[in-house]
């Protein structure tokens, strides 16, 4: 399926990764239609309609995927029903309902890691205290104990170091479905972004380092320092993982680079994602417009990098900084967020840093 | 006055320029309301509102100024009176009437050019057959005759040559005022695309060159084929209209280049120009952006231009071919118009010519 001119984008969520997409599907053409429950979500703001409705309402989702040619996704969250209502009424969903539900089950995702072959630090699923127990016997003491679902930027996470009192830890993630996770001691965290069509065709970005702090991305580089070897695994491992996805659309994939250059995988997005968020400046085509073109089944721009350049997310009180200081030299994009909680994505800079020092 | 983040900017008119500028807004955090007659305008579908009211209706635009924090427009035809509206409703209008009422009068924006000392070729006023008659004796057959008001992309305009019929072609401008201008024997076409901010800090793209055929931008490119010191003259004629009018915002200022390097002014556009269409690809900070940084009391970004570029209209049936196959390698931009008429601009490409080749 090839979308023509003029078609209908349906986006299923509403934040600031919902308004960029909307943004590069506006500049090739498309109309965009929002499902969003709640009034004035970023992307709603910034878009042909918004659909001010639930994601488990069938009726709705029915109707809205009937005014849309394809229909997406901006946060790996939505209900995997939801996407399949959207099948449902005969309009494709893109990246897919598996992808989705593979990355909304951290045991899921770790699985299907394991079976494709792409290397992860020790894990264990968890179902009780006495799992817990065993896992930290098992694999350590130095591990992060995460809810199975949901959590994201830190949340839903108890990180456990040798002496940690485990019943209280088990209480923390609310004694739900979780995962054990060995800490490992990386040298630096990269991620490798691809953008896939129907068709197989893909192209890649150069990984970026990404640097988190309390559980938050907080800058993205490119060039990570790593070794040219290392960066093209990286890019492997993000292409066989859409590959075997079938995955139509950008996904990101977050790796730990290893001491010894070899790369463990941590998750990743069925989406586009913050670390590519340096991608438009720098890059002949961003993440954002390759996503557009990859769902619309157009062909994908090219991913060369022209500029070594840093992303720079700015979070919570932050961004209540003037803007007009922060706009000064570099690339500032905003969310249109009303409100700046602590640890709050607001917007992002890109600092151009060496013009043309691309890898073109 | 400096916006705060998240503000309302109104424009004023529909079409692709505008869809372009709330693009622009809206990576920048703004909410963009479309003040447009009409339903389903470009602009107005990739907004957060749309206002679907005639320019005369000052009720409307007395409301549509209350609910945003600057006003601007994308097409200089609007009626001055609606930009007053604005005004008298205690919202900034900007550029500023003034710029409007200059451009939008052929007579008053050549008066305007002689009074600031930017040369253009010969003209004359033309109100009667007889001041055609006349005009035609002083300045010579090879002219264009043009209304005064409206016309654009060669309409209203008829070209006179040796023997021409004055009486036919006073009757095919409508018996309107009009101006008589003289054909001159330019080399190439540039344009200085300059953005000002209200404290006068602007700044200023390269020249590019652009190529017309049936009164119809065809392609801008950069860089020109042109001498620096032309270049530099072409910057200055735009830079000191930009201050003569106390302008905020972009403007472009059309020059010919003739043979022995002196530049003669064509006329300039109180807004973002098609040929100003390749500075978001190729360079640090596009029109659209800064343009938007400018009404809001922002810095304004940087204009160093990265990469060789070319600029290629996409107009009338071109844009019906397949826009899967235009994506390819370039950069596209459709303007989501539903209907492709003979002469209309449907969209354009951006070709990366020499990447990193810029004068950064």
């Amino acid at each position: 399926m090839t979308l023509s001119a003029g078609s209908a984008i349906g986006i299923l969520g509403g934040g600031q990764l919902g308004r960029m997409l909307a943004g590069a599907a506006a500049k090739l053409g498309f109309d965009v239609h929002i499902y969003c429950p709640g009034p004035g979500t970023p992307a709603a703001r910034a878009a042909t309609s918004h659909w001010d409705f639930a994601y488990e309402d069938r009726d709705a989702l029915a109707k809205f995927a009937r005014a849309c040619d394809v229909v997406t996704v901006e946060f790996e969250n939505v209900p995997v029903d939801a996407a399949r209502a959207v099948e449902a009424a005969g309009t494709p969903f893109r990246p897919g309902p598996k992808a989705l539900e593979v990355a909304q089950d951290r045991v899921a995702e770790k699985t299907y890691f394991d079976a494709i072959g792409i290397a992860v630090a020790p894990w264990r699923a968890i179902g009780s205290l006495a799992d817990l127990r065993a896992g930290v016997a098992e694999i350590g003491p130095d591990t992060i104990l995460k809810t199975r679902r949901e959590g994201y930027d830190g949340k839903g996470q108890v990180r456990l170091r040798p002496g940690t009192d485990l019943a209280g830890a088990w209480a923390a993630v609310g004694e739900q479905p979780s995962i054990l996770e060995a800490v490992v001691d990386f040298e630096l965290e990269v991620s490798a972004i691809v953008a896939r069509r129907p068709d197989g065709a893909r192209v890649s970005w150069e990984p970026s380092r990404n640097v988190h702090s309390g559980g938050i991305l907080r800058s993205a580089r490119v060039p990570a320092p790593i070794e040219p070897a290392t960066r093209m695994r990286a890019v492997e491992a993000g292409v066989h993982l859409a590959e075997s996805l079938e995955y139509v659309g950008v996904l990101a994939l977050e790796l730990f680079v290893m001491p010894d250059g070899t790369l463990l995988a941590n998750e990743f997005a069925p989406r586009v994602h913050n670390s590519g968020h340096w991608t438009p400046e720098a890059c002949h085509t961003g993440q954002f417009e390759n996503h557009i073109r990859a769902i619309a089944g157009w062909p994908l721009g090219a991913a060369t990098r022209f500029h070594d350049a840093e992303m720079i997310n700015l979070i919570g009180e932050d961004a209540l900084a003037d803007p007009a200081e922060l706009a000064d030299g570099v690339s500032l994009t905003l969310y249109g967020k009303r409100e700046a909680r602590a640890g709050r994505k607001m917007g992002h800079v890109v600092k151009v840093l060496q013009p043309g020092a691309g890898r073109s």
